[in-house]
């Protein structure tokens, strides 16, 4: 554990999709193999299942490593509140309610979605390696952390992985007033030959909900593309979420097509919610960290929804050509011409930089992130 | 025929993606069934078999009556330009060349997308029939048209359809000076119930090129976000693309998210380019229209490539049951609290005013158009 100033550069930034950033005046850095075994303790703790405990620790810290602060322990007192609301069942019966050969619908039984999207994935993945693709719905779950890691399990069996879920409404639809959609994230993960995978994972909104938080403990304004006030016009207002306004869908506005991230964040709806049984648009249930926002008195599924998705490369062409274009790919995107001072990224360059540093030097966890982990420590009785 | 003045207001607006919107200073109005026809007889007449003359004069109309101008008749002269340059097999024998129960590859053999793409959805909805889902990378295609038409194919089968195409270079990846991705645009069509179909269909970019030539025509100037110069600072030249700068991603810049429309144009390009065998990222082959740009010296695969995919809505529940949910889903967002002066519209109620109103009253043809389809007359003697 040190003092940290020297990427306070990066906290500010923000990797991935937020709904939830700490702000980082004052951290202190932690080996990731200390949380993962903290985390795990925890999770035991509320009744799961040891090998559940070690997944659902593996994912918080994968966030942490890869930079999604918003999505890594910073999460667990919020996992624990989950619990204590009677909202989360931590050892669920995953069963599949519904199936093809190359569908199916889960039922996550309330649990953990750390825990559920996984069993989902690899459903899929099953289904993929008999009949070269696999998609599962999943209803009845709950926050599933990063889309990212679900995704990229497919990496592995040389398949492409999709991942979406749905999420509780901060979001309004292109001249909407009102909040209907969730900040929605898609992730899509590719494989490479020599070069790292391609990793797309973001949210379908302008700015991740976490920059935003971080604009408001600072008390500066936000850039005119990122929120509307509650009569629907631009702001630069950090605050103008919780006063009835709402994030703003990907693009911004309608000259700027604000009705494509609409559409995008509405497909991921659809497919999470409305496909599976799941909650869907404004009835999606906050996870336990949204303090400004209720539980909506109808719900017309079960819990939140999440999509997932396999398809086998080789159901396309043989893998090594596909390897060989991917790297050609890569390698021509990475090698553009770039505007001063600053290089082209491939989709998942930034977490792997993330994961480099933080694994040799350690996670920054913030004092107040800190805090919730020693409360939860003492609580039950492990050591932070 | 009659002169219209009253249309002027949505001629400007623009429906769906445009890389080629026409003008509307004078125009006349035509009936579908009239253009169809015509249509029709000039791609029998560059050797298209009767069955693909009628499907792709169907696809061309279909784009004007949902009011994609830029995808309709207009381009009717650029298919034949393909052809005269030797692009275009009027006769293909498009066939499967690898396949798996829910996955395949189609070799276009250099035919008309308009013709590809429909024979690659009814593989991926013959496979979604047999095993859930079907999914199918299309590689040595052209053109495809409208990706809404091919992604609704899907819906008379409770399916949900999708359809990606990429397209030649117009687009710059985040921080890039280099113009390295298409338009490269997403079609998803949802079946309800009562409530008319959810067809979201939008290129990946923050505007359509249409609208940047429409500006170039006016002399006006771009909104910021649309485009960037040659040393890619943010500009409001609707020149700049020509001068070598380029179209933004959708998000504009890295502080709206540009990173994220990015992404999603990369993972339509890698799905219809890559994992099909076609070319990809800056070596697609541009459309016969695109002036200022030419074929890419070297070819990394086959012509131009696009992903279809179909699912079937009762691989995953109850077809009933989701199609009471989506009702539920559109009227609740139809029905939000909008922007005064506004309201909020489901993805594809703008394609359903546009053809409601054009079946009734005709379709809008600027001079230059009408001008073009008379030389086409001229050239294969049939009356326009």
């Amino acid at each position: 554990m040190q003092e940290i100033k020297k990427y306070a550069h990066l906290y500010s930034y923000g990797g991935g999709y937020m709904e939830k950033a700490p702000v980082y005046k004052t951290m202190s850095m932690y080996k990731a193999d200390k949380i993962r075994k903290f985390t795990e303790q925890v999770f035991k703790s509320i009744g799961c299942p040891a090998k559940d405990a070690r997944l659902a620790a593996d994912i918080l810290v994968s966030a942490d490593l890869n930079g999604v602060d918003s999505h890594g322990v910073a999460r667990l007192a919020g996992y624990v509140r989950l619990y204590d609301h009677g909202r989360l069942n931590p050892a669920p019966e995953i069963k599949v309610i519904h199936e093809t050969p190359s569908t199916a619908t889960v039922d996550g039984d309330r649990g953990l979605g750390l825990v559920v999207a996984p069993y989902a994935m690899k459903l899929a993945m099953k289904k993929a390696k008999k009949t070269g693709s696999g998609w599962v719905s999943v209803q009845n779950s709950n926050h599933f952390g990063i889309a990212g890691y679900h995704a990229s399990l497919a990496l592995e069996q040389d398949m492409i992985g999709w991942a979406m879920t749905n999420a509780a409404p901060l979001v309004v639809p292109t001249f909407s007033r009102e909040k209907l959609l969730g900040t929605n994230p898609i992730a899509v993960a590719v494989p490479a030959g020599e070069q790292p995978a391609f990793l797309a994972d973001f949210a379908t909104t302008a700015v991740a909900y976490g920059k935003m938080e971080i604009l408001q403990r600072k008390g500066e304004k936000a850039p005119i593309g990122w929120v509307q006030d509650e009569a629907g016009n631009p702001t630069d207002n950090a605050n103008a979420v919780k006063e009835g306004g709402g994030l703003l869908p990907l693009g911004g506005d309608r000259e700027h097509g604000s009705h494509k991230g609409y559409g995008l964040g509405a497909v991921v709806d659809i497919f999470s919610g409305v496909l599976s049984g799941a909650n869907f648009g404004p009835w999606v249930p906050p996870f336990a960290t949204a303090g400004f926002q209720g539980v909506a008195a109808e719900q017309v599924g079960r819990g939140t929804g999440h999509f997932l998705g396999a398809m086998r490369i080789d159901g396309f062409r043989p893998k090594e050509e596909f390897k060989a274009h991917m790297d050609k790919w890569i390698t021509r995107f990475r090698s553009a011409k770039a505007v001063d001072g600053q290089s082209v990224q491939i989709p998942g360059d930034q977490e792997r930089r993330y994961k480099a540093e933080r694994l040799a030097q350690g996670i920054p966890l913030n004092d107040k992130v800190v805090e919730s982990l020693a409360e939860l420590g003492e609580r039950f009785g492990i050591k932070w």
